[in-house]
């Protein structure tokens, strides 16, 4: 969540020195900020990093480009190139010269609700609306946004940043520089029932959902994504895990650390991710499966059983990636020898 | 998001006048509401468009009802029928007869949050709570609902209905006549990480995003949907394109007009959908990938290559349609073949 | 949603009394709270329901742990041993003894907007920023969260749970003991559009949706979900139907009673699902299709036709679930025929 800044130009020459690269062209180039190669303009620096854009470089009206050394000699017209490595890296490092985030000064916003017993480390910024119960405990830098709900004896760590109604229930742990985008949810209730006769009537009893939630440091968590409670156990996200947007975690999962969890994933009742595994959108993952550390899930693929470090899998059901392809691959060779086959077959014994 | 307006009576006269049909039965019959067949009551108007459903037609206590040609002499007993050829539009025309929206008068409610510089355009309607942030823009007539949160700098157009609890980050752009439902995020960080050694050990670093999400006119975007920002480049929606609920489009993605994006579709990072297709639920599209205009994709389709203008494509991994069926109707076939394959297998050369 | 109340204490004998079951061991020993085995310390309790978790019991340092009779002899040092026939079921009934939910006193925060005509049941909280539009009405001791609007004309019964930031929209109904966690929108106009040339091109034509969204008493809605109002019809959650995160129902859709339905999955619209129906996570419906009582459909199915009630479908595109397996073991057998399958083909007629 980013602001321009007040125009701030940076000239070829400058940009060569800044990311350690070399100019070709005119050094004087200024530029003001940052484009792709398609929708640049004179006063803006853009990247070539792949043969496959060499088109759009051709084209392009951007004033300073970044480009490999292998692309340095591309067909283009920019006013200067700046001939580095790994372009992407580079501009990693550029952006914030070109923009800054936007400033949340410290403050309590009087429109606020802050519960007693509410702990408030030093610089934090209360936006308006947000709601602190009873006992919540808030870390020192932290940024507590708008209609954000933060539950009694619920603990924030600092320098986190917390967007519009986000909702944390009671007695959950949110760690340090953690990110939480809108309208996430994390300490619902689980979704577990005994379903027994009450009254003479069978109905789905709730069974009360008493562990936290507890989510690690640096980690980053994706808009609306819910992450529920333990039943007695926890659910728990590792460090540095990251979660895209609409990501569904259930109670007692547990999430190793620095894992991917792309978009609309979903985690069933008490499952277990290792560390740094990576599982891609929509896949999803049956109740009591352990995948392994440094897995990789395809995406939609569907796992019902466990899965060993360190492999890849895919499809429905999730199977090792090498299988998984081969099944698809026959199956559409199949599709083109069935009427033949079924010819053989109808003859009987050969 | 609509209301019963005071009771309203139409007479099976007026509502063929209003319909340009034709009444056959009782001119007289009055109703003040529109119920489907198996609900509506005597002084309710219902419709009949495929013979489907002549077994509700016959047991139904609608006063009036609208049919077409080839149905209007279906066994029944309704006061009255209405003979149309599109009962449907028919249908569409006569709602706002009947129901009209909630009234949202002009006003700032005091309890919202007027940022510095921001502008606001004639009969706006600011609901409790509401937070427009520094330099936040709103076209005329527009009406932010409760909770809402505009961003530093983002722009909205005039005619806009923004529901409860939308977020839309700093420095986004939301055209004219969008409706935005209860829940939408729009301009959330992409997912973009570069994985690094950082003081001896691998993170995830996070990519700052300062490109844009940009929302055509006449775009609507259903409940809890999450648009993400651009990395660099910005993410679009173009007009008259609509999304239905808990659908996820990723950073740097461009849908084009008039698409059709059903629920909990998820399009992956910087892909691209042309005009006019139809993405339908639970559908995945990779990343980097090129849907053509006119497309056609199957429910839970997973999308992993370029699609050409025109086609249909279904099934994981997504081919065109034809070959999906043929796929799965041989899959099934072959189920049944296996044993005597096998035997036939087993005996070597034939 | 609970809280820790003041430490209480219960010894080994007392819990013996209180879940019926034989105390082997220290009746003295006294735990003060719940915990899974590998994480309870010896004044917690725990429970070994199967023997998959033998391992933990011998390791476990809880103080006291409920066990099956055939179990009770496990590997294990626990001070003492609580011999019940259903260790879950006896947890069930301790978990009030060790917590209690968070309370929320009586009363109608400051904040709040309160609309016109609006009915307030005794001893309701409505919490900060909660917004209640004109004519709705709110039953006995229902707890408002937060930043929850409750749209004109809706209706919401007693002892309902509303978490931070839900919306209903106008015109609406909530049954009692309803639990709707935080995001949770309810009332959404249904997707649905004319497609028609208006001013000479082609757009898509809102329909406007004047039916409800119904909820029934006793249901559970997780974080998240989307629920969309009907068109003309109306949309309804069957009493006692629990419904897990972000789940999308649409416009029309019919819910029976007592359903379970898993996380992320979507219900298109018009559909039906009958009484005690279970839909596991990630599975799709399609629109206009019945699904009968009692049936059961597995994780990431994507259901396009009628489901005879009490069958168990599974699959894309859905089918009973034995022939699901059955094609699915064929698959992975012909990928290793395939090769053996081809030469004979290639031979011609043998």
């Amino acid at each position: 969540m980013t602001s321009h800044s007040p125009p701030l130009t940076m000239t070829a020459a400058e940009l060569a020195e800044a990311t350690g690269g070399i100019l070709v062209g005119d050094g004087g180039a200024a530029v003001r900020a940052i484009a792709p190669l398609d929708r640049a303009g004179p006063d803006e620096l853009s990247f070539l990093a792949s043969s496959k854009y060499a088109a759009l470089f051709e084209a392009t009206e951007a004033g300073v480009v970044l480009v490999t050394p292998e692309l340095q000699d591309s067909q283009g017209t920019p006013r200067a190139r700046i001939v580095v490595a790994k372009p992407h890296e580079a501009m990693l490092a550029l952006i914030p010269r070109f923009y800054r985030p936007v400033m949340r000064p410290p403050g309590v916003h009087p429109s606020a609700h802050i519960g007693r017993g509410v702990t408030l480390g030093g610089d934090v910024c209360i936006e308006p609306g947000a709601v602190l119960e009873d006992g919540a405990r808030v870390g020192d830098r932290t940024w507590i946004g708008a209609h954000v709900v933060v539950g009694a004896e619920t603990e924030v760590g600092s320098d986190c940043q917390l967007h519009p109604s986000v909702t944390i229930y009671p007695n959950c742990r949110v760690g340090d520089r953690v990110i939480l985008h809108a309208g996430v949810c994390i300490g619902s209730d689980g979704f577990g029932f005994v379903t027994q006769k009450v009254d003479g009537k069978m109905v789905h009893v709730k069974i009360p959902h008493v562990g936290r939630a507890i989510i690690g440091d640096d980690v980053e968590i994706g808009a609306n994504c819910t992450i529920d409670r333990g039943s007695v156990d926890d659910t728990v996200i590792g460090a540095g895990t990251k979660l895209d947007n609409l990501v569904h975690i259930a109670h007692n999962v547990r999430i190793g650390r620095l894992c991917l969890i792309l978009a609309q994933v979903a985690v069933a009742g008490s499952s277990r991710v290792g560390d740094g595994s990576v599982l891609a959108g929509q896949a999803g993952v049956m109740g009591h499966v352990n995948i392994g550390s440094g897995v990789q899930i395809g995406g939609q693929a569907g796992v019902i059983c466990d899965v060993p470090d360190g492999e890849t899998w895919s499809g429905y059901p999730a199977r090792p990636h090498r299988e998984s392809l081969r099944a698809t691959a026959a199956l559409f060779k199949l599709a083109g020898l069935m009427k033949r086959l079924e010819k053989l077959l109808e003859r009987g014994t050969p």
